[in-house]
């Protein structure tokens, strides 16, 4: 029943801690069948297992520990190095499947992530027909380098909304209030990057544009692949014609020569120095003076300049968005196996290392105890390994949704799914990239010192995810869009009583909640109740609803009628305004989890692994309730004494889950190639491994750094 | 009424970014009296302000953002040659107090950190006379250098209990298990660090020690200074004399050659590798071959070893834990410095920046809005303010506490209040360092990607703080050995109706919750009760005896009187242990908090700054009731209905503080030398200052990277 690399390396490994092949040996599912699942089917799985030996057997390829300890430069040529030998030897171009597929289980970014994973997709989502022969095959090719060149120094997140807006503005009957809202987000969403200064102004003598920027606030902060090595970037700017801005459209724009490397006339460009995480990547900056591009260098797939700077829209600028929604979906794996790779580094290591002898050993004598079994261990662990499956079932989800909603856009015309979706996946996206920063670390507390060490990976996988929170929207921002949608859902469906879309149809039952008024009340008889996984998932929902509910009261409530709207969203509500999105957010991750497990099941799954997951998806529930649900204490849905059971009932989920726990995060198969853990490692060999791994360290090659005879040696006295 | 490094700065700086200037305008209290608070009196205030101008200053000692760009191996040089500048130009010796200024307003690790901060303070502590005064003045010429040596890398926080504890032992009835848990505590106590496995064997021949690593699992790991620098160590080890282990003790152990700085015969020591912060540090691991060293050195202030091995114990060998005391309570004033560091960042950011026109302007048209006046952004950072204050007092207050216990015990003998200090330290460490952390990290995602880059200096901090949670005792361990001592103070409560020490006296309350039973019920007719800092600080206390009075409960329940002890501790109740001690640490930090200002108030200080003071303790206390207040929901103390008023009470908190939050958090005076952040030095001038560093990234100095030409150049088209 162990899935086949599992099985593999069970039978290739020789000395292997003796903890981790009893936890093994007591494997009572079928974790191929997970395997297939969380590889998302079997093509996938194969692939992954493919590229998995391709790897690890690949003397460039190959990962090292002592990637740990190089500099941000030896990192970036590093991958240099790996990128030029994937060319190689990979079966398939590189695009941004392989991408994703390598950040996630190498150890260092990949230095053309952004050209593929952004660049490469706004050009294959904003370039017409003639566009895209044009510079698809001289990107997937490497013959120009790009980056997605959106953010300026001054301007992140903004939208600036259209001055036009009254600001003034008073609330007073209802109605007047729903048109706010509702003008609100239709603005913000159609504005999203109108506060970005950069400029594009149509030349139509010479037939181009001229980008500009111009003020030092709008110079562009932040792309990656920018600093050192593009060529080109897809540029957002104003689009400028006869003196009248027409909104941010987005430009191909040369940075670099390609013959020489160096900046192109006009341009200055370069990487804007080290941060928190990222090491690898070269953000960059650019500041352009009057930099002239060629009118067809306007992706032109939704809006057409001509000749006479007759601008056409031919269909629904909104997609803009789907880049950034794909980048989002991306991020949302991304966090699964972040918080995987540390969460198969830290049951490893709790099932390896012991403390304290405070465990009954088989002769009645006091043995040291694995440091997983403390039961604080494994409330911290054991919430996290749920919400990782919580999260890769959501993921698979959405992807399924986005594929969907991309195939109506492109072969239909079909934008309805866009609103909803962006609804979905932007308060989705705050909420896996806060839970996953949030888990990997705690799974470093969990282990001590060693979790410390870069040599156990973790540092490492923090370096890779602790910029998701910021990047590609704010998570505040995110849960901010979302929750405007929220409210317009809320008040559609009390106004006319149908919901606004399907995916959002769980908002109808705010009306169950109005109806019941003070009768609102769990009809859990006793505990078991709370063991129910679907009476669970509607204690999530009745929690979001009950957020909705309050929030759509806030805004009608009299007693505010003197703020404006502005100081309602910004000012007043605003932090109810997030906890609605992030208990929006909880429920439909549970509900994208559950219906997955049921979906699973009926295909004839063993029984033990859906046992499994529900298992798991009760300790999510259980857990996010305890920690959210204030919404049904407030309004008594649910007694004290009920949050009393569902804490007890949690606790013992853990001791349901626990003697599964190393076989389930096993079946992601990521080798040790992707781990690179001293104490993460399939062997568990970690002492040795840590020794081993610190005799390498650099600081250990030099006889004495540079400095030491200098500055320190003066001092030491010669004899005592 | 500015404190006056403020009024000179604001002299001094020309183009200050206006909002700050307003702001700074608008400073209504006495900040002067603040800073001399902050920095614990005139003479330190003043020294600072010294040391503060010499270190700006000096064109050595002086630090530049370019720091952030280093090597590890240029961060430990910088290091070096700012501590040989150090020794030349501070006008006093260095000792540890050096170095808790220098790690706090320097950017970087001093590289004899631990050095100062351990090693000496051991020989201080733990030396006899005569010791003392053969090594302390070597110490404090740098003629040796050492290291504090206990960690091995199989055992961090254990404590191996005797074995003779028997456990599968049963509590049935009460007195037995109130002795249980007393020897529990005391043998955990008393044995902390016996699970080390380094020998030190007595030979009577030659009069000497040998120092022995017996496996792989008891190489020494992790001391700091010990991979590069250090001559000597204080090396915990099991004292072995004829074959009979006597527990721990420390020896003084040469390391390296003092002319040559090579290893000894029969060491094996270096570096540990990179971590995930502490870059700057050289961590570092020893093995021992049989190493002899003289019998007199091992510490003997407490315990004597003489010449026929005769143990002789000279006074109380707790006072072990007076060394890493005082390191603990370095590190509760270490989270103020990083927390106060970064909200002197983010605040000033937060001012500075403005996105989307939400905001009303002068003439009626909208304007961008300051991140800062975002109801999200102010419920970010205003709890992060009070919980700076707060820690700040009450660390004051540890101080205090601290050295009237050192002088009992050096002047009286008098070790009664090392149990009590150890029990409220152990806790309140466990809490500042998570507070801290995670305090820093949302103020790091309170600005955006700005507090991404390392110009922010936020991730720099980050670096220095984040292993606070795990060194010098992990948070768990740390939280269960408040826990023990507050069970059994809650024992006797019950038992004898008196407090086990003054300090711990509010646990008398305890009979309070049990005879009112269910009575017991808060008093507040209406939401201004939660407007008095008395009332909200009863609260607190309540919160933290219902988890005391709630353990003591799961403890004596026969419900579970089939549960060993180490089960019940380790496997059943550990969760409501740790929050128990948790709930604790607060109150304890609210109530010196609260004195502390009080006894501001009498000093005759600004009423003002005390009205200010007094409204971050209401933050402080309303923000954890929303977010620790479970057993007061739970008991019903506090209705659904009151938890929403003090949430309320909290937002309307934000407001009345929020004019004054620049001013309050620049009374701590730390320089932009110390700042050296591109968001939050004193002028505001942030995006000239992003672009400025950006430019001077050191990748932006070649001309092409290493790599670049070999492995991406020749993808790119020579002509397009
Ligand atoms: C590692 C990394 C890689 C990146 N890569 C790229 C790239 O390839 N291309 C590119 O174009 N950009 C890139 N970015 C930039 C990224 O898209 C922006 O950082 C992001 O859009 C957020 O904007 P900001 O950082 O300016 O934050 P800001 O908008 O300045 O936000 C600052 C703070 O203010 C708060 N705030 C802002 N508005 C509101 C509001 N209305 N209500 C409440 N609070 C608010 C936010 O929550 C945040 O805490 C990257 C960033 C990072 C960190
Ligand atoms: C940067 C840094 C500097 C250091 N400097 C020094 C130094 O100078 N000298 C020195 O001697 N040492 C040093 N140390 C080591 C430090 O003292 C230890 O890391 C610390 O004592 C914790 O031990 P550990 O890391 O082995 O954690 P472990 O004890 O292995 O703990 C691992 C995990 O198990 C959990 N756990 C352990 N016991 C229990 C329990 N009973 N119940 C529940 N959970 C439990 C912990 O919470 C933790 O999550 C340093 C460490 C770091 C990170």
């Amino acid at each position: 029943m162990q899935s086949k690399r599992n099985k593999e390396w069970s039978e290739t490994y020789k000395k292997v801690n003796h903890s981790l092949v009893e936890e093994r040996k007591a494997l009572n599912f079928n974790q191929e069948q997970l395997a297939l699942f969380l590889w998302d089917g079997e093509e996938k799985l194969e692939k992954h297992r493919q590229l998995s030996k391709l790897y690890t057997a690949d003397p460039i390829l190959r990962n090292t520990h002592h990637y740990y300890d190089m500099t941000r430069e030896e990192k970036m040529e590093c991958g240099f190095k790996k990128l030029n030998r994937m060319a190689e030897v990979l079966p398939e171009k590189i695009t941004y499947d392989t991408v994703f597929y390598h950040v996630t289980t190498n150890l260092g970014a990949m230095p053309t992530s952004l050209h593929h994973a952004m660049f490469e997709l706004a050009v294959r989502y904003l370039g017409d027909e003639e566009q895209v022969d044009k510079w698809l095959p001289l990107i997937l090719d490497y013959k120009i380098i790009g980056n997605y060149c959106q953010t300026e120094v001054g301007h992140g997140s903004n939208v600036r909304v259209s001055d036009s807006l009254t600001i003034g503005h008073r609330t007073t009957i209802q109605s007047e209030y729903v048109i706010a809202i509702y003008n609100y987000i239709i603005f913000s969403i159609q504005l999203f990057w109108q506060g970005l200064e950069t400029e594009a102004i149509f030349d139509k003598e010479k037939d181009e544009f001229i980008i500009n920027t111009p003020k030092n606030s709008s110079a562009k902060f932040w792309p990656g692949d920018l600093g050192v090595l593009s060529t080109h970037g897809v540029v957002y700017a104003q689009l400028m014609i006869e003196g009248k801005n027409l909104g941010v459209q987005s430009f191909m724009v040369p940075i670099r020569d390609i013959d020489t490397h160096r900046p192109l006339p006009g341009i200055e460009v370069g990487d804007i120095g080290p941060k928190f995480g990222f090491v690898a990547k070269d953000n960059g900056y650019v500041i352009f003076n009057q930099v002239r591009i060629p009118r067809r260098n306007m992706l032109m797939r939704y809006v057409n300049v001509d000749k006479e700077g007759k601008v056409t829209p031919q269909g629904n600028p909104k997609v803009l968005y789907s880049v950034m929604m794909f980048t989002r979906l991306q991020l949302l794996s991304g966090c699964v196996a972040g918080l995987g790779k540390s969460l198969i580094a830290s049951i490893r290591y709790g099932i390896v290392r012991k403390q304290f002898k405070t465990a009954a050993g088989k002769d009645g004598k006091p043995e040291e105890r694995k440091i997983i079994d403390y039961q604080t261990h494994l409330h911290r662990i054991c919430p996290q390994l749920a919400n990782n499956f919580a999260m890769a079932f959501a993921t698979r989800r959405m992807y399924q949704l986005y594929n969907d909603m991309m195939s109506n856009i492109k072969t239909k015309n079909d934008f309805s799914q866009l609103g909803p979706m962006h609804t979905i996946l932007s308060g989705m996206k705050a909420l896996f990239c806060h839970t996953a920063y949030e888990g990997v670390k705690q799974m470093r507390e969990c282990c001590g010192a060693a979790g410390f060490s870069q040599f156990s990976n973790i540092p490492n996988i923090i370096d890779a995810i602790s910029s998701y929170v910021t990047l590609e929207g704010d998570s505040v921002v995110m849960n901010i869009q979302t929750a405007r949608s929220l409210l317009k859902s809320g008040r559609k469906v009390i106004q006319t009583g149908k919901p606004l879309n399907q995916l959002l149809s769980y908002i109808l039952d705010l009306k169950v909640i109005l109806e019941k008024g003070k009768d609102f009340k769990c009809e859990a008889k006793d505990a078991d109740f709370f063991k129910s996984e679907q009476n669970l998932l509607d204690l999530l929902k009745w929690n979001a609803l009950l957020r909705i509910g309050q929030s759509l009261q806030l805004f009608a409530d009299p007693k505010y009628k003197d703020f404006s709207l502005w100081e309602k969203f910004n000012e007043k509500f605003q932090i109810d305004l997030i906890k609605m999105s992030q208990a929006h957010s909880y429920y439909m991750t549970a509900q994208f989890f559950f219906e997955g497990i049921n979906h699973f099941e009926k295909q004839g799954n063993c029984s033990n692994l859906v046992k499994h997951l529900r298992t798991l998806f009760r300790i999510f529930a259980l857990n996010h309730l305890t920690k959210i649900g204030a919404p049904l204490a407030i309004s008594k849905y649910l007694s004290p004494q009920q949050f009393r059971q569902i804490h007890q009932q949690l606790l013992q989920e853990y001791t349901n889950i626990r003697p599964q726990m190393l076989n389930l995060i096993e079946a992601f198969e990521y080798d040790d190639n992707t781990m690179v853990s001293a104490i993460g490692n399939y062997d568990g060999n970690v002492y040795e491994r840590l020794l081993e791994w610190a005799k390498s360290s650099r600081l250990n090659e030099k006889d004495t750094l540079d400095g030491f005879d200098e500055y320190i040696r003066p001092f030491l006295a010669a004899k005592l």
